[in-house]
């Protein structure tokens, strides 16, 4: 069913993206993957505003299944987080075809909450990883590249450099992986090498967030965890104390969690990929 | 033993205050209950600094128990929030004794997580109302007064008016209540009329913590949930669209609790006292 073209179409279940985010991907793709024929599409749905959110809950549901379900197109990019996956997960998993399940999912931070989800439902290719908005950071080609370099050829060189076919793997934004512990959208990562990565958020709430994550049963069958840059921690008031790697090995030590060091993930354009579950060996 | 004299003893398992708020309240007590022999104790960890929290883990944990195990006391007083009750609940829960199920306690925000934990161990004195650092607040002296009339004298002016002996209440800020849902401090509130409250969060992060709050199978076994104030709500780009009491609504109606209209308490000087548990027609 694959030829050399390669088909990705984007969609934005938080936040919406400004048109000249899809110009300036669109322009960079065709440019840097010149020999190739890839099409990337932006749904409509990517720039419409409902209050907080990139069109209601029903516009981003409908237009998250116009993508996953065509079997066109051969992977589905979230254009950006913010905020709002969380809110259409539980509409969408029931409404997943076959073509859904053949694709590749790629995206980070909010989108995490729908990957957990996809996860949970058995999907395969789906991986944490650099979107769209990424090319509007300082030097975000290198971003952007990487996300395509997965996407179009699954070039092992975008990974994470720690994950391999030893263990099952799985990368979160702490607040959002937080936030879907307990929930219908909280996945089985039991075994799994599970990194974790957090931007603008307090050291308190960091510490607040790990006992939390350690603290969950189910977490607690993981086969250890990474940690990612925490990136923009705003000033404590007082001094927290303590660094977010201290703070990590807290609650790894508390919960009996191995802590397996760093993880070359975050809100940046070093984000590498990570996918979600085994990785085979190259 | 229980004679006319009434001893509380103020501890901070978060953060600290500073030595004027405890004499503030004293000052305010002795004049207030002039008529009776009220004792207000500041354990000396209030004042203690361990960067964020008011002491180290130990400190703070030996100080609870200082107080919560001493028959001597008639109720433990949470002297503020911030953050750090958490980290100390699975320490102190194994080591109370008969005099601590015999005390009343009273606090909120993050001695949420306290509280919930000694209501999972079976106590029965506890309470959600105000601490010793709301005198800080402009008019503050009124939470503080009705803080002291529930703990020196079980005054049902100072009970929410929702509180009746139907249901068992328990009331929370939404943000400890997330972060300990799924946890060892996580409490049963199957039947409860559970209240919520919410302060410096903004709209997207209180939609997030009631899709996480309501998304929980235990939770979903409340009889119910009141909303209290959401308090100092930093702006939200773009603007959120949507109200506290409607993502409340909103979320109550995805997950099948019952909303029963607003409850009075809050980050503030009306915040009234919720008991944990059933409380006896007066």
């Amino acid at each position: 069913m694959q030829d050399d073209r390669v088909k990705i179409g984007v969609v934005a279940p938080g936040s919406a993206i400004a048109a000249d985010v899809a110009d300036r991907v669109r322009a960079f793709a065709m440019d840097r993957f010149s020999d190739r024929l890839v099409e990337i599409y932006f749904h409509p749905q990517c720039f419409l505003a409902s209050g907080h959110f990139a069109g209601d809950d029903s516009d981003r549901a409908r237009a998250f299944l116009d993508i996953a379900n065509d079997e066109t197109f051969d992977a589905l990019w979230f254009a950006r987080g913010g905020y709002g996956a969380c809110r259409i997960a539980e509409q969408v998993i029931p409404k997943l075809s076959d073509a859904a399940r053949r694709k590749a999912y790629l995206g980070y931070s909010d989108a995490g909450s729908l990957l957990a989800a996809l996860y949970k439902a058995g999907l395969t290719g789906l991986a944490h990883g650099p979107m769209a908005i990424d090319i509007t950071r300082k030097g975000g080609e290198a971003a952007v590249a990487r996300a395509l370099a997965h996407l179009i050829d699954r070039d092992s060189e975008a990974l994470e450099p720690n994950v391999s076919a030893d263990s099952p793997t799985a990368a979160f934004n702490m607040a959002t992986l937080s936030q879907i512990l307990g929930t219908a959208l909280e996945p089985d990562l039991t075994g799994h090498v599970l990194m974790l990565e957090e931007v603008s958020e307090h050291m308190y709430r960091i510490d607040r967030m790990l006992f939390h994550i350690t603290g969950n049963p189910g977490i607690r069958r993981a086969a250890g965890i990474r940690l990612g840059r925490c990136s923009d921690i705003p000033a404590n008031e007082p001094d927290f104390g303590q660094s977010e790697e201290e703070v990590m090995r807290h609650w790894c030590g508390v919960s009996g969690i191995p802590y397996l060091g760093r993880a070359d993930i975050g809100h940046d354009i070093d984000n590498k990929v990570v996918p979600f579950g085994p990785t085979s060996s190259a």
